[in-house]
């Protein structure tokens, strides 16, 4: 059978793409990243999505963001901001943390040649996106040409792919594609506080509220608070 | 002033590089990494090296080779192999750590992106070097032209540049040029093994002996051994 290393947040994305690797017939070798980030709760999803996807493996590396900073995601003196749909994607938000996906990639392309993977799988989305520079089809194309020349497995003549299945779809598309997958969107964790319920306020909470609502399937995640343009199973939730 | 990151092992090329940055009129912010490498010694010497440069900055990231293997250079499992000039570079060797410069460059990029630096200095060298992937010039291209897309830095119209000094230099051009810049070579460590002394008999020490030798100025490092090749200075080292 194939090896696909895939990289898992926990986040509604990553478990998508996890599964999607796992329809495309690969064994799933999951990792995912304790990097000092306020919403480390995602992990604990991170580990209940491996599970469920039947991951071979399930890898936590710790990396060190938090001794270099620059992110209201990482550490507890910045506040994450509250966000309006409409100021998504206008500038890069404080939330974006540097070097970030170039970082987990790098560890993707050294996992995966020690386990010998034929692909490197990665969530990122460049429609419903939080303007991150590192999600956008330009940067994955970069890494791809990357990884052609870094390693002893390329120079062997098997350069990794990077596979991006969600990079042009929509947010509902992706939530549509979940739902083909069977994967289980409860378990997945995409609010950047971290608290025990979703906050239902930040970019992330917005993007995937506003991905449920389109698809016409209610998110069975648990909030805090819930937009007014929100109307799915609301009853449920309250 | 301008600032550079500057990737600091402790050896004698990272530390070469380091003063180059100097002599090239920027102040140094020294990035070192403690990733279960079996010669951690040369972090001592990464430390020496930065207090010698006048480093603004001096930061050692740890980072989780450990949890990935694949290398002779992490671990005590498997021994470091010991080397012979000819059998140097022919193929990669046991000594190579899975994606370790790419993720290297990639802190660098994030650290650079924080303190707003100019550059980013890393003292690979194609020439007289132990045949690791991601020690040659496509290797450098490839990150560079990810760094152009990577970050918030570069979408702002501000890639960092990645700065190679000694890419395309012999090992004696690179001894040659630490003492024209006054590189405090006693301070730094090559060998892989990382015991009170070097071995003298793996690949990188055997690299740096013929450096010196090939420069015709005695290395003041202390060797446990020294090959029947290298004739300078051994009455004062035995």
């Amino acid at each position: 059978m194939k090896n696909a290393v895939c990289l898992l947040s926990g986040g509604l994305d990553s478990a998508v793409c996890a599964f999607a690797a796992k329809h495309d017939g690969y064994e799933v070798y999951a990792l995912s990243f304790s990097y000092g980030q306020r919403h480390d709760r995602e992990l604990k999803s991170a580990a209940a999505i491996a599970t469920a996807v039947g991951a071979k493996d399930h890898k936590i590396l710790t990396v060190p963001f938090d001794q270099i900073g620059g992110s209201s995601l990482i550490g507890t003196r910045e506040d994450v901001t509250d966000h309006t749909l409409e100021k998504i994607g206008g500038e890069i938000p404080r939330t974006y943390v540097p070097a970030r996906n170039t970082i987990f990639l790098s560890f993707g392309l050294a996992y995966g040649e020690v386990k010998g993977a034929d692909a490197l799988y990665i969530g990122v989305n460049a429609v419903d996106y939080s303007g991150y520079p590192d999600c956008r089809p330009e940067f994955i194309d970069a890494f791809q040409r990357l990884a052609a020349v870094a390693t002893k497995q390329a120079v062997d003549g098997h350069p990794i792919p990077i596979v991006t299945p969600l990079l042009r779809l929509s947010k509902s598309d992706i939530i549509r594609l979940g739902v083909r997958l069977s994967v289980p969107f409860e378990k997945t964790w995409s609010c950047y506080r971290g608290g025990t319920k979703a906050c239902g306020r930040c970019d992330s909470c917005l993007l995937r509220l506003k991905g449920f609502q389109d698809a016409g399937i209610p998110d069975p995640a648990e909030y805090e608070n819930l937009p007014d343009w929100y109307t799915l199973g609301k009853q449920r939730k309250k």
